[in-house]
């Protein structure tokens, strides 16, 4: 705690990300990166990039990606707001929609980020609270409130709401903005893009670092009404004119054009996702009906956390949260075939010599 | 005006930057850009760094940029903050470091975001004017506030202030931060991250985007004291995670590293400002003594704003402040020997047909 903190920063409790370790090589599965590397064309659009006119700044409007977004979506450019990582996008969405004389709603089990952004704007958050299966009730979401957030796949208990409850959802809450983080939405639910040119008062949330393979170039983007869009380029605009650089921009909007090398990557995910489902259930592990590029699994003998530290000796890292209620659980992020099948091998190892 | 907007994105009054304008190529001194490319070694770690590891997060800490710049400035890594161009590193300063309940103290006429970025976070400001020569004058620079924030050399006014005023109101404000914004610091004047050490008080923010040619990846930092980098820390993950990309963070080691050819193309660039105000007085303009990458000049027989777009009509794009005292003046950026030529040229036919 220093003097020269403002009030503001004393009270912070800063989000912790996923550690990307140095000191050797892992088998990754603990930050929901995709094994697969990012588009040709993109890596080759990023190469054109690197020139001499990186002397100069980007354009602070990012115009040709607005456009191919909005082609690839079938919305109009104004419908589209775009920045540094859907983790900006995030913190610009909670300053421009969230009154801090009211309570914003989300999940009790949800994206950690969430209740640190709220603390940044002094915005207080009313958990509501997940099922015993780990489901939203959207029927919960409604009354005096500031306005609506959660991801959809949920992060981290992977569990999808059907589109029809995300209609429910906007349609009970006229008047104030509801939020759909889509981070996951490419691996296997229906995204509610198409809902945008519909109602006001939904803004959709996507980003590179999942489906497209481009975590390293932080990009992130949200569709809305115009008036949404509207109100989150006065805040990015309150707070750097120029969030994308040149080669971003560039891998980007090549990413989002090669349809046909995205809808091969992400159906590679799924089947793996589903094979190794299906092989950690017969380890005895419970695993929850997943829609993301990641499975949450617990074991009714083993501890989580024991099992954490004992794949990190072997090699493999994972996720794990020391919350109510999913402290039983690790979150395993979907990589490739071969390293899926030394997961389940060393779990198969685990639990074995436990159980004897 | 939304209904969906917070009560604080009501009241912002966005930043617009210099346009960057694709309707036809310009000769381009709007943006305080440099005209030389960035230097090859950065071009070269840059296109390295495009590979299959952009599926990756970036370093979350950007280890490997603080190192750098530890070195290069002779300090630890715990007195260097990095940020997504230094528009964000002053958007965490005003955050981290400045009361909502006490004024900040910035110049009358200065980088005009510092009003945007106040205005964003709750924060008064308090504008010491300039004297008449748009000289700062640091004894006025005390007593009951909050802190202050000032670019040295001023912008866009170009006005140096000696390394002796900088410890002046750094030692005169003890129990507060005062930032030094030395954006345009490499262009022939003397930086205060020498008197880093020597003070808890002090922070001082740098940018590639003007003397290292990269303005088009977003890197800024700030240098200061363990506790008041341990601030930003704070406050930048509790906005996000991984600020700056792969790529922005292999081209900004390699160009913190590349001595030579930063030093050749700075003194290019002062050379060539040092000949254009020679010959923009000539003309008959009025030239404040500068020390950035850029002039601030004003004729007394010609309109700024008309000459602005007479300029522009000829291809050439400078810019201009519709503000109290300066609306008479002309920012025009360092270009090449060849650019600047073009402009004197056009200038001096201006200034002729409309004396005679």
């Amino acid at each position: 705690m220093s003097k020269f903190w403002s009030p503001l920063v004393r009270e912070l409790e800063p989000y912790v990300p996923g550690e990307q370790p140095k000191d050797k090589k892992y088998i990754k599965l603990n930050t929901n990166e995709n094994p697969y590397p990012p588009s040709p064309k993109a890596i080759e659009a990023m190469k054109q990039a690197i020139n001499e006119d990186l002397r100069l700044y980007p354009d602070p409007n990012s115009s040709d990606l607005l456009n191919a977004l909005a082609r690839a979506y079938h919305l109009q450019p104004n419908q589209v707001f775009v920045g540094n990582g859907s983790d900006e996008v995030l913190a610009f969405t909670f300053a421009t929609f969230f009154d801090p004389a009211k309570e914003v709603l989300f999940p009790d089990i949800t994206y950690s980020f969430y209740k640190v952004y709220a603390n940044f704007y002094g915005i207080t958050p009313r958990l509501i609270p997940l099922d015993d299966d780990f489901k939203i009730d959207v029927a919960a979401y409604k009354g005096e409130h500031g306005g609506i957030i959660m991801p959809n796949p949920n992060a981290p208990t992977a569990n999808v709401l059907p589109l029809s409850d995300i209609r429910k959802l906007v349609e009970q809450n006229p008047n104030q903005v509801v939020v759909i983080d889509e981070a996951y939405i490419d691996f296997g639910a229906e995204s509610a893009t198409s809902l945008v040119s519909e109602y006001d008062n939904l803004l959709v949330i996507h980003t590179l670092s999942k489906s497209r393979s481009l975590a390293g170039i932080r990009v992130g983007f949200a569709f809305g009404s115009p008036e949404l869009i509207d109100g989150l380029n006065r805040t990015k605009n309150s707070f750097n004119s120029y969030t994308i650089d040149r080669v971003a921009l560039a891998g980007a909007v090549a990413a989002i054009e090669d349809v046909d090398y995205f809808n091969e990557t992400r159906q590679k995910v799924i089947a793996t996702r589903e094979r190794v489902s299906a092989e950690l259930q017969k380890l005895g592990f419970k695993c929850t009906q997943s829609a993301a590029n990641f499975v949450f699994v617990t074991h009714p003998e083993h501890d989580a956390n024991l099992l954490l530290k004992q794949l990190r000796e072997q090699g493999i890292l994972v996720r794990y949260f020391a919350a109510p209620r999913i402290n039983q659980y690790l979150r395993i992020s979907i990589g490739t075939d071969e390293e899926m099948d030394l997961l389940v091998a060393a779990l198969a190892k685990l639990v074995s010599i436990h159980s004897t």
